[in-house]
Order: structure tokens, then sequence, then C-alpha cells
């Protein structure tokens, strides 16, 4: 896997719910040589006022419907593989939820194939 | 610390979620040197169509209720303890807590010793 | 950004939970030279019991109101801002919100600078 966070304010129906892990997933598919099976997603609803994103900071105006992305991946990609994941979430989410771009905030964290343990204990991608 | 994240499907009793902390922890105690005191976790429920996990990416066939546990320590593990940490881990859950060994997935974060502090403001792992 | 994940006991006032957040941030902006409209924040209120501290690991007393904060950020500051950072955090949640300093937990993980995008699907910090 990835492990993916997402962090967003209370409120969406299930079916953005739904439309959110699969916009920001196709997108690692897309661009970061991600299986289309290897999905592992934690969304997580958060009431007003415990999600906070400055509404300019770098110039970008941000809503309260900001959506954070927390990407545990391992290590390796390209910057250009960075750039193009960065713009294939924004845009998926803005095609299929009507998320403004501007509201979308990515951070990846980078680990070790030795890292991960995807069941029956196993590492299965250590070599 | 490390610091451990378990997140769970919603609907475990209180016995059952202090079991699965107490599986993990000592699974860590006994596999990668973690001192039986050292334990901070942070478990979390979610609902239904909240925590995504692939029901059979890698040929492991995960349920619903599959658990995610992040965990953030020094860096420095070998590869056969991380081995040992991720047998150890399914084999108590499953002990303990009947969960599946193919629900249990684990990924771990490297960080230096001097990224904590465990309270009164100081870095008390810093040399 | 960096992203700061803070994590409490539930049961605090809106106005406690803005106080530490404030707390946090200022502790950022005064000691690693984070701009001040650089603050992305998740705080999340946990019940009895889905907290785990151990109440004396290193000496340290703590309560049941233990706080967590990781703070995920670009690499590089030096072990003497990590200092200054937990002190400040430390003495902030104290003198704003009455937290004791031995129930303030911090991590740091760093990444890199291209590991960000913070809206528009844009890499701002890579080179």
């Amino acid at each position: 896997m990835p492990l993916v966070r997402i962090d967003v304010l209370e409120g969406r129906t299930p079916e953005q719910i739904a439309a959110l892990g699969d916009g920001v997933h196709r997108a690692m598919v897309e661009t970061i040589d991600v299986p289309s099976l290897d999905r592992f997603q934690i969304i997580t609803p958060h009431a007003s006022g415990w999600l906070i994103a400055d509404p300019e900071y770098l110039g970008i105006s941000r809503s309260k419907d900001v959506i954070f992305i927390q990407i545990t991946l391992n290590a390796g990609r390209t910057l250009e593989k960075k750039k193009a994941l960065y713009a294939a979430i924004a845009r998926n989410l803005a095609a299929d939820v009507g998320v403004r771009p501007e509201d979308v905030l990515v951070n990846l964290v980078e680990v070790a194939k030795e890292d991960w343990s995807f069941g029956n204990g196993i590492a299965q991608y250590a070599t």
C-alpha cells in the first residue's frame, strides 16, 4: 500500500466520501504506478473549528471545505511523478466531487519497502 | 515512545479496544526492544465506508474488520526485527481478540531520536 | 505547511480547542521559522480509553488529559531549534490553556520540500 489519510469537514454524503476516496486513488494509479487493487484509505470527518487551514497562505484562497490528504508511501518517486500526482488529485476531485482545487492539500511521507505488512504478519514488500 | 495509531471499524467493545492496544504493545515489547512502560497509542473508530482496504490485494482476503496500525518509531530496527514485529502483532491480535491475521495491516514510519518530547518540553532522547 | 495533528481527550470547549491550536502554532512561529500564515492543523477529540499514554514513563507523571502533537514538517531544523520548539509548545499550552507540561507529547516527522502541495495541484515548495 500507500496508506492514505483523508481528513474532511463533516457533512459530506456517503456518496461524496466514496467519490473522494475514488478520486484520490485513481490519481495515484494514473501517476505514480500504484496498482489498482492497492487501495488503503482512512477518511475522517471533523467538526467545524477542528480542521484548520489558513485561508490565504501562499496566495491560495482556501475555504472551510479544505481537504487534507496525507499519503504514506514507498520512497523513490521522482519530482515529476509527485507533481503529476498533485495535479491529478486536484483535477479528479474537482471533476468528480466539485472540490475547489484551492482546497486540496497534499502531503507525502516516504518510508522503506520493509516498513509494510499487508496482512498475515508478513513483510510482503521486503526483499 | 513509539507513537501508535490504530484505526478500527466502529462497534468494538471497550474490552476489545483495550485488548487490541495491549496486543500491539506487547508485540513491540517482545520483538523490537520497546520498554514495557513506553506505551503511547491513539485508537480511533470509524464508520463503515470510511475505512477502506482492498479485499484481495496481494492475494490476501481482507474483511470489513480490517485494522490499520501505523507506528512512528526511532529508525534503526533491522529487517529481522521488523518481520518479528509484524508476526507478533498478528499473532497477539488473533489470540487475544480473535482478529483474522489477514485483517492486520501495519506500517512503520521511522524518525530520529531528537524528534520526540515525552513531556515537560524536553527532548528526552536527544544526545 | 507543517501539518500538525493534535489528539486530545473529548470534553474540551471550543475556546480551549482554539487556544490549543493557537499555542502550538505560535510556538512554531517563535522557534522554527514557520510563517505566521502557514497554519494547517487537524485536531481530533477521543473518548476516554482510546488515547493511551503511560502515566510514568521516563519518570514523567502524565494525567488522562495528555495531548499528543504530531508535526510533519520539512527536514533540516537543528537540534537546538527542535528543543526550543518543544519548550515553547509546553510553555504556551500551560500559559494559555492551563495544560500540565507533563501532559504535552510532541513528535516530529521530517519530509522533503517536494512532498507538499498547498492547493491548486502544484508542488509550491519544490525547486
